[in-house]
């Protein structure tokens, strides 16, 4: 099996190059802190001292990081990976970045002769685990099909989008897009049964047994009935950098979004009473508190700070 | 088998009626409009020359209408069948309306001694046709009880909410909007997508495979992308009804819907642009004019009014 | 001087009324409760055991009333005017009230030979009291003309806007809607500037002596950054009956508002909250707490209710 | 006089510098483009080869641009001038820009020992023109007290916010996000006029002669009512850039905003819509057109793209 560079190891990361290296693959690891490159090491991945030497000339190098930011500093940082990845070399992207980034990074590798390959991810840290991840994959075919045994290690579907590799990352937030709109949806409904004296969870298991019947409505109802956001699955800070991500999106391309606006609001609400640490489905104690609601104490928020 | 009143003989209620009927029921039945009375009549019902003599005393009447005002005059007005139907009667209420109504009627049976049953569904006719409506059901238990083998013929499954019936009202509320803010997502994410040069029939596909795999985004997804909105399955000036009722139930609960309240708008401008008589899905036109994008001449539009 | 029936003795009426006692007119009040009663009777006035004998056949009568409902029931109600006034009557109605209800009772009054002008006013009880109001009337030209001597010892300014009386009502609701727009604007902008680290007063300072330097923009200003909402000038529970009233004529034209809806929404929280009997300027508030900042007790304001 | 150097000479830069020429002060002037140069410099003005030499060391150097890049560029770029200003200068930075690049800038002059001092104004070319600006400064105390002078020349009004410079761009922002949500108001109201079959121009009238009797809703009032949206006071492109300046610093201070998102909506929907160059009231056909409204051909508006 051939050598991988695999730069970015939270938790998304750190499950998905443990898949790797359990199925062979060789893995030069680099990660912003130490704590996680120590597990993988002891399961026979190599440390690289910073993310150009993780990398070798022509190979294949995955990232998977926090935010664009991140991305840019370990590809085209001091001690990025562009320039030794060189000619041949294959950028797999799988962070959730914005469009735009996706498109510049393209650029830069194109002009050092490598490719940029978009590959974002839907799934949590246990599908991740679990090989259970769909993965949006678009960029020059030659480049997606070397890859490809790769994508299919990680995840139990891969959706082709095409030659242009912001392609994917647009499809990322867009899907990200329809998860917060179905959480929101659901924190709306549950507060109008509250205030109207019905039972929230008898609502929920109606609409998820019936035309909702599908495992993320009947996942997210069941968190929102029961207010149930610790542990946090998707970190509601991280939420709302997707957020922002959407809107950017949507304003680069003049495309209004009244509910993404209505969501990212409920997210800047969240993150204001100190609620960044809890699980996004959080977002729903907004339509609840907006209907005078007193919600239960919350473990995991920090109380708002005081003026 | 026992003999049945059903008033309001629309898409919905005419598909029901006539699974009533094969299912050995007597039915008397009464429309504002006789066309699908004639109908039923060749198959065995009997027409009744106004409300209140479709129903005998201490039996049970079905009403399926289109509005409150609809079953408010076929209850309460001149010739509604309320007196008629007196002590041991069962009104077995079917149709979308206010929960406000819903207990204003309960009250005025009580009075009379009979029993106002909610029991709205979920299902287009094409469903109605084939008894596979979804029911809520809310009301005194005796008289769910009595009503229960009719909700059996007419549904694939009915859910009970309790005692007061205007809770099944508020769920079917909750339920139409729920789909109205799936509606609307996923006109919004194919604008984002359209703008940003990606073409959105692989995202709902790839979408309505994985994360939202229930047969609601799957057909919508379809309907957006091929913005085919004609012939309509659900017609878009009583989804602005339906939306109107939630954001009243709202109001009447102090209970805040931003995603209702963008919906509403969706609605509106709908119908101001001559698209009321499309399926409701024609909403998910507003994100794409809103983005300049020019829509393909829709059929069974009206052009706008000139001013 | 002739005399006049007045109907409604609220903080507006009774100040209104008042100035029409001194002004040398005849008045025969009524009102649902008797306390301001007796202070006008004490002034002059004469006390009328119900509405309908407050008033003269073919007089004038003035109705200043809190919503649709109470002015519906002094006129058509059991004990209502309309009968009695008759031919070359005038209604004057002075509330805020739907243009619907306007044109319902313009219709019953020409069935009657009677003439419902409507006049409804801007101004809060001071400027009442200090014949500051601003008056809006549409109605039939002759009546208008014959009422207009009332009008001009009522407020400082009339405007007239034609023959529809119902035109006189949407121009109020227009009125409303734009001042609970700049309390809102003023609301969020406060918020933007407190998380910025930026002190308010000095921004309301600086944009009301400059760009808006208008009483209106002046006086919410500084009530918002004092937060000072108690004692009400205008009570919050009145202006989410205004913000609904806007809204169904939104409706009812199609006429889609979305910083309407937004508008009502801080309303119904505000309401939901406990804050019915503050100033309506309160709403500012919920700008305020959904940027995370801890507002300070509020007099006036009573706990949010318990789940 | 001592020597300025003056840099960005759009509208608004060119009036201003022609201002501080006929005042007697002696101008280094810099523009990307060289027509507004040649004019200056026929009144007397020195044309600087770029940026950096157009300050002296120690001087005071005004820019006026049309974002934060323009301005990131002539300061930091490679001929910008933060190196040559050096020990002693003063920048007095006008543009509308992030209180966030405010913040960057600030912290770099400060470690070369020179001065920003934000000074950002209200007021449209011809206030400009006419010494009418109004001013909002924070800075440093010693060096907003030594540019005063040319604050004095340039408007009619200062107002101090303090020492920490980016607090005058947020009052900057806060106002523009003031003005934009008055000119919605007028739109929404307008439609609803329109759709009510009542006069917007006879609203408008009362309205803007009693509660919003400032020249601000004067003036919007009319353009928005005779929908004159050509020539632009300020362009709509702009106005965009404004509009998502004031959500970026809502999102860094999360600071919820529905105005702001509803405003911002319109602003992309109008780009998308091809009125970028339309005076920015042109927002206000949004609510027009939302309501099915035909709006008159316009002037200056290019037909939106085809799909």
């Amino acid at each position: 099996m051939s050598r991988i560079g695999f730069i970015g190891l939270g938790a998304m990361g750190g499950a998905m190059a443990g898949n790797l290296l359990d199925a062979g693959f060789e893995l030069h690891v680099w990660n912003r802190t130490s704590a996680k490159v120590d597990e993988l090491a002891a399961r026979g991945a190599t440390r690289a001292p910073d993310p150009a030497t993780a990398v070798e000339p022509g190979g294949i190098v995955i990232t998977m990081l926090a935010d664009d930011r991140a991305l840019e500093e370990v590809t085209l940082g001091e001690r990025g990976f562009l320039e030794r990845l060189g000619p041949g070399g294959a950028h797999v992207s799988m962070s959730t970045i914005s469009p735009h980034l996706a498109r510049r990074l393209a650029r830069r590798h194109a002009e050092r002769g490598s490719r940029y390959v978009g590959a974002p991810v839907f799934g949590r840290p246990e599908m991740a685990a679990a090989r259970k991840l769909w993965i949006a994959v678009a960029g020059e075919s030659a480049a997606k099909e070397r890859v490809r045994p790769i994508l299919n290690v990680l995840g139990q579907g891969v959706y082709d989008f095409g030659e242009d590799p912001s392609a994917a990352h647009v499809v990322k937030l867009g899907g990200n897009f329809l998860i917060a709109a179905a959480i929101e949806s659901l924190g709306e409904s549950a507060a109008l049964l509250r205030k109207s004296g019905v039972d929230p969870a008898a609502f929920m298991r109606m609409l998820t047994e019936t035309l909702f019947a599908c495992p993320l409505y009947q996942s997210y109802g069941r968190l929102i009935v029961e207010e149930r956001y610790a542990p946090a699955g998707f970190r509601l800070a991280l939420g709302l950098k997707d957020a922002e991500l959407v809107l950017q999106a949507a304003s680069a391309s003049a495309a209004p979004m009244p509910f993404g606006d209505a969501i990212r609001r409920r997210f800047l609400t969240a993150v204001a009473r100190g609620r960044g640490d809890l699980d996004w489905a959080a977002i729903a104690l907004g339509a609840s508190e907006d209907a005078g609601l007193v919600t239960r104490a919350v473990s995991g928020a920090t109380p708002p700070r005081e003026e």
